[in-house]
């Protein structure tokens, strides 16, 4: 008998398609893997191609030259200058489109991604992350800010060059008031805070966890939204990834490169997102609100039932996915 | 200076991208057009291969045979057979996947779409939508049934064949839930339904109409989530599709078909999925809740933007769209 599980978090039902008799192995796409060269003259993100960026917001150096540079996206659609100023005519509810659109250039070598990159260089990118996270939010027309990396066409990207985004917009979106909603009603129910409530229950239940470390945890959610759908949450509650400490940063580093590793070879190179959600710096007190990383392989597509119901069909039953990932022969010196 | 519009029916922020400059011939596919055959001996679809579905639950025959046969999914991940039991296990919520899922073959012919299809065909294929929409809700199982039709890889179908799908589910998506709680505090609000409201904005307006026949109007809306994003409201209204009467189905054949045709023409054959947002039966007399159908042409992908934020980036202006489809030259007998 398949089976809908809850999402309680999205507080959306997910259909497990258990009796499609999918196995982990056929998500694996046996693509001809693509070498890339580390560096590619025609790259606006390779070193030596700075010019062809804005010139950068901020920057990591060391005696060689730059390791990180944020520079702002030049194909922005939000205007950085402007007020922010509201519309309200009847139906038409507008805001002027201000914001902020940055590009974090992860590293100088343009064939990285987050599974084999350096931790040192991962801890880096988490750095710079809250950094501009925290900058951002010192804006006042800013009201929510987006961390989230593309990697592969897939995933919405056409650049190869390893790069994540980070993106403060002047409203906060429903989807995420939608979410604070639910982990406020759940706290008040029981007095509990969802995501640690998720955490413990999730380290003593066990077949779903792919990553344990000292702050943080990796699992693929009990109702997965799709194969391999992952979460990172963070052990100690904190509303907020501007109060992630040094410590915290280099056992991220840790959790979230193993655990791309995984899928970097169990899936054979996937697409991929990965997301942060955050409360802004001033949630970081709150009760409820608890931030986490989200991953998505992009492994699938949706189809006109998803977009017409909300709802998530599965094909991959989570435990299997857990399985099947803990399982992966890591493949050093390839 | 860009713009942010709220989706009052979503409930959610649309960047309207206006300052990438993207111009409507932008996402023009030019793809080689495959010609294909109107019988392909493969395709389980059809006439011929009747033996490589399940027996049809839904017939519509002439003379020739058959016009339009509804038959189980093959591939269904629900289960049609056992009870609707709910587990409730701390944070484990789950139901029993049961449910009804049953593909539409929309006619005979291989290589029809939407847009070239007699309109005599497709009034029967939403005659019959309607007949399978009445007979699933009769099961007491089934709390929501969605309409849709994927048309093209990147709508996430591989079946060439013209077919539509409708799916009977044993929960109501918190999406729907949430759509009918904006519709509902609008309502007491305001004293209007919204969607009536919307379209006789739309129409005093009118620089989003595309097709305004007796009783349809279809329009790309005013918060459009994506390039050529299209609604078809019926203008009586009525909570539920179960209400469609004969002349309103003749009528929305008409308008389906005209608006697909300027898709088609105008987007050089795009994949697309449409949806029909509907109430349940016993929704036709609600004040607040209005069907519709929704047509998503998939012509850019989501990215972490999307999914880590829930907003939608549409870079093509609502108002351009809408004036570049009024002005597709239709091709008659290509």
């Amino acid at each position: 008998m398949p089976e809908l599980r809850l999402n309680l978090i999205r507080q959306e039902w997910v259909i497990i398609a258990r009796e499609k008799g999918k196995m982990p192995e056929d998500f694996v796409k046996v693509k001809q893997r693509k070498r890339h060269p580390d560096f590619q003259e025609t790259c606006p993100f390779c070193p030596g191609n700075e010019s062809k960026t804005p010139p950068e917001v901020y920057t990591i150096h060391d005696g060689n030259g730059w390791r990180i540079r944020v520079v702002p996206n030049r194909f922005a659609v939000l205007s950085k200058e402007g007020e922010r100023t509201r519309t309200n005519s009847g139906l038409k509810k507008g805001v002027n489109g201000v914001g902020i659109q940055e590009v974090v250039i992860e590293t100088p070598l343009h064939n990285l991604t987050t599974a084999t990159m350096p931790i040192e260089q991962l801890k880096e990118v988490i750095h710079t992350h809250k950094n501009r996270f925290l900058e951002m939010y010192k804006d006042p027309r800013i009201e929510h800010v987006i961390i989230f990396k593309n990697h592969g066409s897939a995933s919405g990207t056409t650049v190869e060059h390893p790069h994540s985004q980070v993106v403060g917009v002047p409203v906060t979106p429903h989807q995420i008031r939608s979410r604070i909603e639910s982990a406020m009603r759940f706290f008040y129910d029981t007095g509990d805070c969802l995501m640690c409530k998720t955490v413990s229950d999730e380290l003593s239940d066990g077949t779903r966890i792919l990553f344990n470390t000292e702050y943080f945890v990796s699992f693929v959610p009990y109702a997965a939204l799709s194969p391999f759908h992952i979460w990172i949450f963070p052990k100690r509650h904190s509303g907020s990834f501007a109060d992630i400490r040094p410590e915290e940063i280099k056992d991220l580093a840790l959790n979230l490169k193993s655990t791309m590793t995984m899928l970097y070879y169990g899936l054979a190179y996937p697409d991929f997102n990965y997301i942060i959600r955050s409360g802004k710096p001033g949630h970081v007190d709150s009760e409820f609100i608890h931030w986490y990383l989200s991953i998505v392989p992009r492994v699938v597509t949706a189809s006109g039932f998803e977009l017409g119901s909300g709802m998530y069909i599965n094909p991959l039953v989570p435990e299997m996915a857990a399985e099947f990932l803990r399982n992966v022969r890591i493949q050093e010196n390839e």
